[in-house]
């Protein structure tokens, strides 16, 4: 990707890249990098701290926690034209925790180093601002999957149902069910839009795929693990 | 408490007061009220939507998630000095979550109207700066909660409200609190049984005893030694 094309990008996603000064902008070029990680690479947290400012040109990150026994909890996904700031969070003083964040799929990205992007936060207001800005973006990210997944835990209702569900099949690898949302809403004494969103969640965590009618469950060991 | 202590406080707690001019000063005044919340009142959240921005002069508001089965998840609490933003959520954009907020003791404040807030907000980058970091601040009390709630075992997250809830009275060598089992749970985002069950084990280890409505915390350090 050439250097006129990112700017394009930069200017399309980046609502503060206006409001640098030219000498800004090109500090900031020279201080980028794209970037490729591969499918399942980690990008910050764990070894890789504050990697620094993620502008995602294409593919996917996966912002999560991680508890000390290794068990995930999802918190958003960042895609095309997204910006990952998290991964900068050591920039922003009131940030005062750790996440982690993985490639879903090959991801190319342009990265602002922290240094560099530290000395343009300090260094200009608007970019101080919209950096408080894009973090409460993902506080409301953050908050609406844990809305998803404290209340009911039904995260873990739902996997212990498709759990019990298909025991009579266990010789199968990707066993299927036909029940529609409505009838499993009732099974486990909750509404039905809530399996939708949740089979929605399993769906996009990898662990089931939804066609109509029919729920496969593709990855056996992810789903125990929710029960456990 | 008259114009000139609440100026003083407000120089004092709200960062961005210096950065208003004299007139945005006089008028935020205006704008503002002396508040009196009686313990267990709702502020905001419920019937109250977007009450305003709240400067908290003396008392203590808790900020929670509510199920709609009634369950409650506690993120976090502000005191005397602190300013609470999710009351004027409505202002940020950003925001798009709902949380509820309950006087946890009588307290007093001063309520800053959501539409003059609204008003200073568009017109002051940095108060909108000041407000979106603030907001930050409590994304980082929430994610400490969430680990709390999400990963920790019970007896790690009862040491800890236990621990916190001394904190006011570490002089004392044992401490007494006073709460049923049912109010802590709802504070740790439990259930009754398992904090009466919890608080057996505290005690068989001789941690705590418990009387009727009374926990009293016999050996500091043990307690101490469970959250570490």
């Amino acid at each position: 990707m050439n250097r006129e094309k990112i700017k394009e990008q930069l200017s399309e996603h980046f609502s503060a890249w206006e409001e640098l000064t030219e000498t800004e902008q090109e500090d900031l070029l020279a201080n980028s990098q794209l970037v490729e990680y591969k499918k399942g690479v980690n990008v910050h947290g764990g070894d890789t701290t504050c990697a620094g400012l993620i502008f995602i040109l294409d593919g996917s990150l996966r912002t999560y926690m991680l508890s000390e026994e290794g068990r995930e909890i999802t918190l958003y996904r960042l895609r095309h034209g997204d910006i990952c700031i998290l991964s900068a969070s050591c920039v922003l003083s009131t940030i005062t925790f750790e996440v982690h964040i993985d490639a879903e799929e090959d991801t190319k990205a342009l990265l602002v180093s922290s240094s560099h992007f530290s000395d343009l936060f300090e260094a200009n207001k608007n970019i101080q601002c919209f950096s408080y800005k894009l973090a409460t973006e993902r506080f409301s990210d953050v908050m609406w999957a844990m809305q998803q997944i404290l209340f009911m835990s039904m995260d873990k209702r739902l996997a212990i149902f498709l759990w019990d569900e298909i025991a009579s099949q266990s010789a199968q690898e990707k066993p299927k069910l036909h029940y529609t949302h409505e009838q499993i809403a009732k099974y486990t004494g909750s509404a039905r839009e809530v399996i939708s969103r949740m089979l929605k969640y399993f769906s996009d965590e990898g662990i089931v795929t939804v066609s109509r009618g029919d729920i496969t469950i593709i990855n056996k060991p992810k789903l125990r693990s929710i029960i456990a």
